[in-house]
């Protein structure tokens, strides 16, 4: 190997471990804004909600920093094969946890909505913040598996998203109830099936990037691997 | 300009438009998608919803193939600036493509569960085909838009995102008001809550791909352009 090219080499890893650090960072971010968005939910801080959302304009910018690296790196270092692949998918998995900020601030959205002046005590609340955090650990997990190429960790990602899909069903049926035995509450309930599903996507979301970071550490998908077992 | 790069500039525009044509493709198939779903739920028609959902399939498998064509088209063509720029910007509108797909998808999946046998006549459901039929023209109009770079159809869609943000706020209202005033029907009113949401986001999603093809075509983000307007 020429020294030219090893030069390249080397100068592909840094930004290759700089794409990682930023996509840290942004998952970081992005399990701050779930808890706090939660935490806001369950105390009716509205202060709290209204950070969350700003806060939002952070990670959508480190998504911004992604993407033009990706775009310089493949232009300055033509990547082949294993490593354009690499780029790529860093592309994609900063744009999941993008989309994973944005539920939660959606969820923030919603707390001025779901503590309305006079309301009910609203019973179903108390399920959701543990459901939150399930969804949580799972994209602290998966990010974990990409740093790592973890490809055990990412199928066990899979496994749990059924147990955070199982948790929606019952939530959803448990607020549906709690609407019909409390009519004066549905608009707020309404919002509260909203954030239960917000966090099953963010659950869907991680189970995407497992997917991604098991496809790149194995070669194969873990969707027919599921499928066969 | 020597004879072997005008052969790589006229592959690389081949390639453009391979790319193009295929966005227009999964477009086609998302529309389809969001028509048949309603007509699906108008009608309780769970067999086409069904059919909607297999279909989807199709439209995955097309991102797949751009996803291939673009690590393609960088790695043999090595495109710069605007043109790299352009594939990437194929890359991502496909991904928002492949989501509206999945909107409509999820459309067709609360089908039988809106259409549960014994159910009351739910009023609200005559609102929706038309916000839908909103939604579906937006994503026509912004793929267009797309195809000919035309910045102000693009600048236009994010206009008509609003009214179809107001459409579905009254349709939440009304759909909230129809549960307080039948508690029998509350579980399949919210999962009509849900497709609202869906055809709701699926405006959203036309709005991301409007936003890029502004930028793409005039270099200015139209979000700046519409706080100074």
């Amino acid at each position: 190997m020429g020294t030219g090219q090893e030069h390249t080499v080397k100068a592909f890893d840094q930004d290759i471990k700089q794409l990682r650090a930023l996509i840290s960072q942004m998952g970081g971010l992005a399990e701050q804004a779930i808890h706090d968005a939660m935490k806001a939910l369950q105390r009716g801080d509205t202060a709290l909600a209204e950070e969350v959302r700003k806060k939002d304009k952070q990670i959508d910018a480190i998504e911004g920093e992604v993407e033009k690296l990706v775009v310089r790196v493949i232009a300055l270092r033509a990547p082949m094969a294993d490593d354009l692949r690499e780029v790529i998918a860093a592309l994609k998995i900063a744009a999941v946890v993008e989309r994973i900020g944005d539920y939660a601030k959606n969820v923030a959205k919603r707390v001025p909505l779901i503590h309305t002046a006079g309301e009910d005590r609203i019973e179903a609340l108390s399920l959701l913040p543990a459901m939150a955090q399930m969804a949580s650990d799972m994209v602290h997990d998966v990010l974990d598996a990409f740093a790592s190429r973890n490809a055990e960790v990412a199928a066990e990602i899979c496994v749990r998203d059924s147990a955070l899909d199982d948790f929606y069903d019952s939530i959803f049926r448990t607020l549906v109830t709690f609407m019909v035995e409390n009519p004066r509450t549905v608009s707020q309930v309404a919002h509260l099936l909203f954030v239960a599903k917000n966090i099953e996507r963010i659950g869907d979301h991680a189970t995407n990037v497992a997917e991604m970071v098991y496809f790149a550490a194995t070669g194969r998908y873990l969707a027919d691997e599921a499928a066969t077992a």
